[in-house]
């Protein structure tokens, strides 16, 4: 029989490497000039609307996987959980707040208004109370936002729930961009992508944005340890509330979707600057010269060699932190790639000139 | 500008490979003579009591590890979340088990009885009501379970929040064994084993468990692409509820948790029998002879060599389906291996005969 | 100062986990009726010719991977590296064999006899000397083939290095296949597949083979963790040099290549039918059945549903070890779909029924 | 039949995707104060001696896995595979050179000295002509390094078949310590790490060393994904033959092997304050504040918290490329930390002030 001692020894072992020591991922965006770079996601849902899990998660989903800024954005109509959740429009922001605060993500007061085709969907950013913004008409709870002072985005507008064989832009949206009241709109979201999108965001100057719109737990959806999530990023004067307002009005934005990019030229050909350096040649051999192309930065690029001449190949992928070797011919001045995965418009890629 | 066929043609590219493709698992668990072997975890939580997913969530987890039988065990005493959720002690079992049907799992009907301890914390399975549970004293609670026909378990018995400095059986746990109402205990939970507790269900004959008490995003918590959560093997006549009763009640169950197996010597022993093979020699050289020892389960094996003088290594470990080399001096007989991870008793290990 | 007390404890600390253990890859691919499944790869290079690795390393390779069967074929007539190298056209063999016996391994004679278009590149198994082999002329190389009793078969046939713009087959690759001297052909090699061949092999009852062509370290051009080289999958009587001989000599294989196989129909639907299973509704919701499909080989298949009025979807993939879920609307009969990734012709795609 | 246009359209699908794309991997090890880190292995073989591979094979592998320099040093003595190999001994250098040319990698030219104990193995570094090292006793070959300019370091000095039960320093290494002619010892080899040692070159101010000794495959032998080979980091003041030999003779090197890193004080502190920063409080909770701890290296951190008062963990670990939370008492002044894994003598372990 087994004796007491021997029972205490064996009482318990307590063996942590059962589990997974999940730490928050640095990911490497840089800096452009005057600006920091920060990595957000401004829709996400909690079991408070029509997702599966509770406010916490989602800001320690954002934290592990190295977010900065989040909102989560319940619907404000469609409560499928009703039956079994007691609370108000405030609740979700309510539970997670001071989680957010303990992991130093900046959360951002929101709701997300969910009509039928025209509007559509609309988060609403930078809100007081949630509450006052459920109204019958649409209109009214736009004005509700406008009296809370908060900003506004237009949802997945090619979603093809809502606009099965087209996607365009209907009255209301125009009055809203036109009033100063439409800040941006998702080029990006979930599984989708709409380049027609990018191009009125290019054409009004609104700001871009790449979102989860996750309901489910955002790591059995994407591949959080080898890929990321949709992500909306911002150039902010500083990490604050403040100077995530101020980057979204001044559509200091790009989108970050899988391999994909979209924004603005500028801000886009400043990213892939401060990403990507080309060496000098370090090495000739016959008439051809060697270089290095690195990327320090998380992203993926894809060039095409617009001067193939050059004898460099027709298409190569630089990877996110990793460096290749270019070989080009001796004495080559000039270097000139379109980005195939670098989007500034409809029709339209990033080229920049390598070297 | 953007002509209407061309908006037309960039409203929406669907982009499926951005997400992960989350498909079923096939658990490699061998079968033993006349019985199926299922994977169970037998205690999960929810937002209905102090987790932090909706019950269908718990149902899809388990589908994507491989597990066959399943048990939402919401706390009756112990509801934080109560001030946001309607419902009752029934609503999670409700919520999921539909969900359990579409995906062909056995999803217990079950609630835990929280306490401090004595008792401490009781699963009951195969209930019908878990509100009739909800009762002041745990004794009475226990009375319902049995007018329901239920089955009970004790949970994590070395708890340190519970028992700090010991483990040891109580009164009541020895009169609920005597008769015939507590039908196992948990040897293993989330992080913790306890061998002294491996031992009274040896000597009891009880079922044990390991099981997951989840309360995070299971996969979050444990590595379910490389590894896997605690989960209890049930050796069952078939695949039902009745199986699974029958099972438990028969005390054919083996704890599985990280690398570490526990549960009776005979079944044991079939597993491990089942799971491993090892070849006759195919080559000779000098005087060694080489053999394949082979794994075609998903459990891992650590072998202590008992006759080291028959030129094998003193120690070896034999990876979830893999095979290994292992030289052995001709004319060897005989191959007794202790197995360091399958334990039978609080200090007794599994000891198998190679060949 | 170190005494000489704590030098010793401190000499030598011994650390086995910085390193990889590699054990071998069980690889499921089921046996068919009356056959058992073998991999094979028939094409691998080492320092001797033009490859990079020295051959023991060959044969430790196709053991981690899960292989049975392998021929080392360094070229006869393309010998880079022979400034630095002795030995002769044997030596690869000679220091590869007790390796692969000790591995278990089938290691097959064999020699690349290396050519311009035509005849192109062949090469020859069970052969006694490659020495004997080395000739001006290709057609006496074949010769001393036949004098050795070795079987042959022709390498990349659509190599563009060979055939830029075109596959064709020669008068000498018909005279060698009436003689009954060429025993098969790859159709798929290293990153190339070769629909056109296939139909060739089909139509004069040739062998199909996948094989690596492998000059580099293996693990370095393909993802062996989580994919695996180009395979050739033989169906033999035995494990056995002479049960891979017949296997070969009755065209009794199928090429293995990332997801794509491509085989005789006989043998391509007797593998999927042992691969995969779909079990009888185990739920019905509304006018829909449930039903579970299993995959329990470490193949890949891609259907295409051809009766999409049963109301599964149009298209699905069921990954290696897994299983989904596949609805059907009651009552549904028949389920036929054609395997996208399974090539039994040029044109053509292998039709199973499922149910 | 097949006709000719079909069979020209089905002549060859190239499917890249079947193979790795492997690029550099940007290793990142924070540069210090007036130095540019750099990462190398100075002991490697190749077919030449008793290695696997061929010399270009080793270039690619330090090139793949992020390495600035490498030596690659066949023993001059043991050369199991001369029945089989042509060439001298400066052959696996002469192969190798321009591929390191070619992939911006400093192969030093280098031999390893292979005797009995004493003296052991020494590799030496920067000679002219390995063919003149080959001499019958070990002090005309440290004779000939003396005649070329090259460096000497002492390899696996507790190598326990050599030094099987003690691990002690020999007169002819003093004797040539004094004579200024042995610049360094490995303290880290392969699976193996002797504390002895790095109290030895501590206090004769040489440099440290780990060093795969890699023989067979290096991604075989070691998950270059996962984690890396042991590798010598350097503090040089340019990327040059000139910085590497100027960073050895000043001792300016730390040995990273797997979690551990070992050198001097100093530098292995600047290393440490050059990776992790300790943010200011961003949250206060009750009587806690709330401050990150970021890693920007590639390099792991485990803490011993030497001030437990504060309120932080007794222990924890900062993973490479993580962030954690740290937790303490308000008004923390303090927080004085033992990195467990960092050692900088036989029995000492770095202390580093946060904050």
């Amino acid at each position: 029989m087994i004796t007491g001692l021997q029972a205490q020894q064996n009482a318990n072992h307590i063996q942590l490497d059962v589990k997974q020591n999940i730490q928050r991922k640095n990911i490497h965006i840089p800096n452009i000039e005057g600006y920091q770079s920060l990595k957000g996601d401004f829709h996400i849902h909690t079991v408070f609307s029509d997702g599966l899990v509770w406010p916490t998660i989602r800001v320690r989903e954002c934290w592990a996987e190295g977010l900065d800024v989040m909102a989560i954005t319940d619907h404000l109509e469609y409560l499928p959980h009703k039956k079994f959740m007691k609370g108000d429009h405030n609740s979700s922001y309510d539970l997670a707040v001071q989680e957010a605060k303990k992991h130093n993500i900046l959360l951002i007061k929101a709701s997300e208004i969910t009509r039928s085709m025209p509007p559509g969907h609309l988060n609403a950013f930078f809100i007081e109370d949630a509450n006052k913004l459920d109204k019958k008409k649409p209109e009214k709870a736009f004005e509700a936002v406008r009296e809370q002072n908060g900003l506004m985005i237009w949802n997945h507008p090619g979603w093809k729930a809502q606009q099965a064989d087209t996607c365009r832009i209907y009255d209301i949206h125009k009055q809203l961009i036109k009033e100063g009241r439409l800040h941006g709109m998702e080029v990006m979201n979930h599984t989708e992508w709409y380049p027609i999108v990018l191009q009125w965001c290019i054409d009004h100057q609104l700001a871009v944005f790449a979102n989860s719109d996750i309901h489910d737990v955002n790591g059995y959806v994407y591949d959080v340890k080898q890929s990321h999530r949709p992500m909306t990023l911002l150039f902010a004067k500083e990490k604050s509330f403040t100077g995530v307002r101020e980057a979204i009005e001044s559509a200091r934005t790009i989108a970050w979707f899988d391999y994909q990019l979209a924004g603005p030229e500028d801000l886009l050909k400043q990213l892939f600057e401060a990403s990507v350096q080309l060496s000098s040649p370090y090495y000739k051999n016959g008439d051809m010269e060697y270089l290095e192309l690195s990327n320090n930065s998380d992203l993926q690029f894809s060039f095409l060699n617009e001067t193939p001449e050059n004898g460099a190949p027709a298409s190569f992928i630089l990877k996110p932190g990793k460096t290749i070797i270019v070989k080009v011919k001796k004495g080559t001045r000039s270097f000139r790639c379109t980005l195939d995965n670098c989007h500034i418009g409809m029709f339209k890629n990033l080229q920049v000139e390598l070297m």
